[in-house]
């Protein structure tokens, strides 16, 4: 019988709207096995809190609290976009993140992140394995950009998948009333810098061709001017208006991005927001019809009041399995979502190697787009629709939803001070 | 005993998530009066569809169709922007008008609009007498923007001050989670070109001074860059992250909007959009903090999917008294929202001279504003917090609202065409 140790669970990248609930997984699955789990910490700021010897005693949060993660949106432990180097054991970054983890006695590592972050835990992985640290470490997918490779759904996308079809419903219903005098197009700009999952899911608004929306701008398919236009016009011509979803990464016949800041992340990602504005204008110059526009930015990946059911459950159910698969003596994995059926619609948890999906990214396949560009295929459809499925409403209190906010308390640190760059 | 006539109903302005809920108030209790009313006609696009002759037949709906609209938002009958100019009975709009109403019977008028859309009820009314026609012509009031005078509250409003309090507290919760080592401050531009209302309702999403929004900016108050960069410093170093609330309103001390597009609308009214993104610009290139902006425009005033109890009650009330009012023999009348009482929240429905509303605007009283200008006091919560009580969700099917498209048939023309500029 070995001796129970510690768990580390750790939020990284951009957070959704169900990232708790999969925190909320892992903790109840962990306090489920005291004989082989003693205490689940969490790092504040992801692995930076590691690195600063910064990490949450979650033994302090009530169950209450803990299940209330489930409703949840945003990191209720804080994230982080930090970059690890090439795993090397000479690596400072590297020694101080093992010392963290001898010095709380840390025997399973779970890092929650997207394509990025499955690259570090790869690379923890790898490290482990060179300094000899017994650890299971184990990845659990995240990401509203739905472009992890082999696993067939990323919790997170179908949350957002559901806002932003939603929201095109609603806003297309408004500018239709509009249209007549005033405002005939209307454009939604959604996330998705390298891969349009999101704006696809924008395409399930409607059922029929007249529906809104009658035009999606995919990052995999080059914007040319003149098509857009004329396809604008056409829509209303016959509608009476345009609803426009467009990514935030459509890009030119060259790639480069329509609306490029010059800016870019930490992880050297371009920044990008303002593509909308640029389209609006050029529909207004070009056309001389009254354009709206939105960015749904932050509130689309952050909306749990319109959570799908189907995600908040994967979310849930990636965390629990990630914990069930460290305790069996698993490492080096990332958890999946396996689709067994479309309709009905049936999946269960699966689990791949983490080389698999480290700085990987799934695009949309061709076959998801129609000929022309600027619609989805009934493909898409059949992929997409089971993951916007159910309600998962938030308890409400004097009209806004109850989202728990935990106490965070940190354990007392046994390492010296860290100098991060 | 009279012979019933026709009733006529008409959407004007811009649309909200619930003035369908009205519209299903004016049509059923219509119905529940068939000795008094053969019919409710619904104008295609407010004004512009009765010069057009463009009238729907509502008896063609069916009663669970009706029902549905209750719970879809946009306007079922098309709205408008249109002004009509002082009444006289020379005029050949005017004359068209009175043409229409008379060809189709019409006995009761029910416009359901703001502002303007009330100028053009009071003026029909006026026109009314001068031409001796018998109408019984009753305002209904529907505004997102909260600033018709002479009643407590506009249905509409209500539905976007739960969706802005929502939204503000769930970005801020992702924007905290990021503000480690990525975007430290958020930007919500919402509606409110003159008035403040829906900015202030991005206050409700805290309770304390800590939690989001750190910042509101009302047209009511100056906009003045060095005191509105030195609080999102004070809001970072204080608590690692802020949240803005922008009106699309803002305005520097001599009254310019920040972001003037120049354009107009058919009112008049300048067209604007994109102060979100000059403030991010601004925080960016003076604080060098990451910024992220969300512009939510239509989605606010359509999310029929966080709509407030409170406001679907009130604008299904207002509906159903219009009729009351009208078929007990009143005329040149608005419907109103009376407040009985703050805590627990009561109110009633009432009624003013028409006269008293067209082209009044009320702004947010300075009381309700803090001395800072930044944020919201007690007062301006008390008034607030009744209007976003209570969730009502629509009806969902495969993972979408079930929100109704009515058949809108056109009842057959009576008269020649009519030439609109």
């Amino acid at each position: 019988m070995t001796e129970p140790r510690n768990a580390l669970y750790a939020q990284s990248g951009g957070v959704t709207a169900v990232i708790n609930a999969t925190a909320c997984g892992v903790i109840q699955e962990c306090r489920a096995h005291p004989n082989l789990v003693k205490n689940v910490l969490a790092a504040n700021n992801g692995i930076v809190g590691i690195l600063k010897e910064e990490l949450f005693d979650t033994s302090l949060e009530m169950e209450s609290e803990i299940e209330k993660l489930r409703s949840t949106p945003g990191g209720a432990f804080g994230s982080c976009r930090f970059k690890l180097k090439a795993p090397s054991t000479t690596d400072t970054v590297a020694r101080r993140i093992f010392d963290v983890f001898k010095a709380h006695d840390v025997g399973y590592f779970f890092y929650n992140g997207g394509g990025d972050s499955q690259d570090t835990t790869n690379k923890i992985s790898t490290l482990s394995k060179e300094f000899s640290y017994p650890l299971h470490c184990i990845g659990i997918p995240k990401t509203v950009d739905n472009d992890l490779a082999n696993t067939d759904t990323c919790p997170g996308f179908g949350s957002v998948a559901k806002y932003v079809a939603v929201s095109v419903q609603e806003a297309g219903l408004d500018v239709r009333s509009m249209s007549e005098t005033s405002t005939k197009v209307f454009i939604l700009e959604v996330m998705g810098r390298h891969a349009g999952w999101i704006a696809a899911s924008g395409g399930l608004a409607g059922n029929a061709e007249s529906e809104p929306p009658h035009i999606i701008l995919f990052p995999e398919i080059a914007f040319h001017e003149e098509k857009f236009l004329s396809k604008v016009e056409e829509s209303v011509a016959r509608y009476r208006h345009c609803v426009v979803v467009a990514s935030e990464g459509v890009r030119d016949d060259e790639g480069r991005f329509l609306s490029d800041s010059g800016k870019t992340d930490s992880f050297g990602h371009k920044q990008l927001g303002g593509v909308a504005q640029d389209l609006a204008q050029l529909v207004t110059q070009k056309l001389q019809y009254k354009v709206h526009f939105a960015i749904a930015d932050y509130l689309q990946r952050s909306a749990r009041h319109i959570a799908s059911q189907t995600d908040v459950d994967q979310a849930y159910a990636v965390g629990k399995t990630a914990v069930v698969s460290a305790l069996s003596g698993n490492t080096e994995q990332m958890v999946t979502i396996e689709r067994l059926q479309d309709e009905p619609y049936r999946w269960r948890v699966g689990t791949t190697p983490i080389g698999n999906v480290a700085n990987v990214e799934r695009k949309l396949p061709r076959s998801y787009i129609t000929e022309d560009g600027f619609s989805i295929t009934a493909n898409a459809r059949r992929y997409l629709e089971p993951l916007i499925q159910g309600e998962a409403y938030p308890q409400y209190v004097s009209g806004r939803p109850d989202y728990v906010r935990l106490k965070n308390k940190l354990v007392s640190r046994k390492l010296p001070e860290f100098e991060l760059d």
